[in-house]
């Protein structure tokens, strides 16, 4: 069985050109960081380095990059910053959010702090319904670059707009987080403008190692998820991770050094998957159409066979050796999340049943994805069938 | 200048078959242990099977291993389970803990908790002392078991018989934590009998790779400290790291099959190195000698040049190329910390304060360090002189 890779926004594979910084740094850099002989001063003054090289390819300051263990502690620093402080008050959430962010929703109404989720009909959230819930106890919100599951592009800069007229006209700072995840190489995005005062990154999501991310903090400082040692600024205390750091760079690098040309393809294969996906009868795009003009990435598509459900079809496709998602990774072990997301996103239930994500990456031939497109079209076709006859 | 490494407790060179673990199983198990397709199940199985060499390796179940990015965030999760509970208490912690317990006693007292730092004389905390602090308030308690910077090891099993009379005479059951960090190959112990509720551990200890540990829970169950997936029963949510798992497994493994012979080794290496120190007027060995009886590691060493400051002594050291360390290398940014916790062993403040950390590992040479005790010895020589001349 060959085995087709279609679920990019899960993870991807670790370059060789990442895998091999990693390794060289791990043989050269041996002292611990913050050692003040000469082996840690080497590790320190590479970690510098390759501080400086995080900022320069984000286009912000070394002193703003955070080193983390992945986005998930990343988000969860920022979220437990909102524990820590002694006064709750509202927080507001998009509907979008990754399970790191929105599994935060309990703990914080624990903690006596209002929680709203602001919906995002077909995957948009609206910066209106979020100015619509702005008021003087809103301490923070929190609103994804790139949905994991639609792919589709949140206008970030209308909202920090918003927070800054909110600041000038009641001098009340609100704090706006976002989960940057999908971002790297699927869209082509400016930190800076994009007027946030916190991002989170993973580096397994672009071709770096696992287990290793950024959190990029504007002018804002938080306190920090866990206690221990100065690192980090304080903020991510541990030794760090300098041979992760430095292959998370290199993938960054490349990332980011080819993403136009890259763009160009996904947007062309994109465009292959989405006609032939018209070839059959019953299936329907969920995601944006690559040519429909509205702010989304091609790499990231979700697709509904009408009437069959995911786990049904998804299972078939997984013994045809097709990886597809019916979910984002980290909720396949909860069913339901996604449909749900989907549901408030504004899509019927049956539709949301029965919705698979696919999502590839620059070495994802047309072929192969005209392959999946027929794979899912037939498949589907045949269960309907099945379905019929009973 | 020849670099001689005399600081294997900040941190431990990656081992060669550790990092080839890292590549070969980076290259091979590509998916998200948590999707459900080809990919995502072999990375799921793969991770399986490390689980389950890792209880081996430990002597326990693999349902009681949580990896976690690093001991920081293993000894994190603990101590903000506590932070979690509605009620606050009493909270024990031993002087000799590391920065990453130590740094919560003021969080915790924020939160309501009363915080006793026991002392350890000569670098061993007393059961009784912990017997003496112990009543019905008392939620948990943190002893580690080798001391980081005197290299002595705490009597574990006597504060776990000490609980377990307590929970039976009370009923109340207090968690005891142990921070492992130093244990892994510089000691044998068998954590089952040990009887802690959970322990930290930390690879880039034992020649594994950096950003990589585990945390051990016996039967207690502990909230996570973030939120998000259901990844390490949801105690660590994140995509699991599971090439950096397997090479923390591979340096487990090779750190346990060699122990014996390595400690033999090691001892005699110290012997070498407490001998040649005598032959130098004014170094103090802080630590107790290998041949004392008491329990300690033979890796780890605090030795004194009575009069000389350790920050003017290792910057000579540091020029010669000699890594030692003026205390752990987490706190090196945060001066006064080594001091600190030496003067509450009962070591007076000007003793205290010219501390020199040396710590080896299975390949350091005999020549090697008898070459540092001589230098540790001139040099301190040279530097008094230069004082009293003053």
């Amino acid at each position: 069985m060959t085995v087709q890779y279609f679920d990019w926004a899960a993870t991807s594979p670790i370059s060789e050109r990442a895998l091999s910084a990693y390794t060289e740094s791990a043989r050269t850099y041996r002292g611990n960081p913050s050692s003040l002989h000469e082996e840690g001063r080497a590790a320190a003054r590479f970690l510098t380095m390759q501080r400086q090289a995080s900022a320069r390819l984000l286009g912000v300051q070394p002193q703003q990059i955070c080193y983390t263990s992945g986005a998930t502690e990343a988000n969860a620093i920022i979220m437990q910053s909102l524990l820590w402080r002694r006064q709750p008050g509202k927080v507001i959430l998009s509907s979008l959010e990754h399970d790191s962010i929105l599994q935060y929703r309990r703990l914080l109404e624990t903690y006596g702090f209002e929680v709203v989720i602001v919906g995002a009909p077909k995957g948009y959230v609206d910066p209106k319904e979020i100015a619509a819930n702005l008021d003087e106890r809103t301490q923070m919100i929190c609103l994804l670059l790139v949905s994991n599951v639609l792919g589709t592009v949140q206008d970030i800069a209308s909202v920090s707009s918003l927070l800054a007229r909110h600041r000038q006209e009641t001098g009340r700072r609100v704090h706006l987080h976002c989960d940057a995840v999908q971002a790297i190489g699927k869209i082509t995005f400016d930190l800076d403008k994009l007027g946030v005062d916190s991002a989170s990154f993973s580096a397994h999501k672009f071709q770096g190692p696992r287990g290793t991310g950024m959190l990029y903090l504007g002018t804002s400082t938080v306190e920090a998820l866990s206690r221990g040692g100065a690192q980090e600024q304080g903020i991510r205390p541990g030794t760090e991770h300098v041979a992760a750091i430095a292959a998370m760079n290199v993938a960054l690098e490349d990332a980011l050094a080819q993403e136009q040309e890259h763009l160009l393809r996904a947007r062309r294969i994109r465009r292959a998957f989405e006609r032939r996906l018209e070839d059959h009868a019953g299936l329907m795009l969920l995601s944006p159409s690559v040519d429909s003009g509205l702010a989304a990435t091609p790499y990231i598509c979700s697709v509904a066979a009408q009437g069959v459900p995911s786990e049904v079809l998804t299972r078939i496709l997984y013994d045809m050796g097709y990886c597809v998602s019916s979910g984002s990774a980290c909720s396949n072990n909860a069913p339901g999340k996604k449909h749900g997301l989907l549901v408030s996103a504004g899509f019927s239930p049956s539709l949301a049943s029965s919705a698979i994500r696919v999502s590839f990456g620059p070495d994802t031939a047309e072929d192969e994805i005209i392959g999946l497109a027929d794979a899912i079209g037939t498949e589907a076709g045949k269960l309907k069938k099945i379905t019929r006859k009973r």
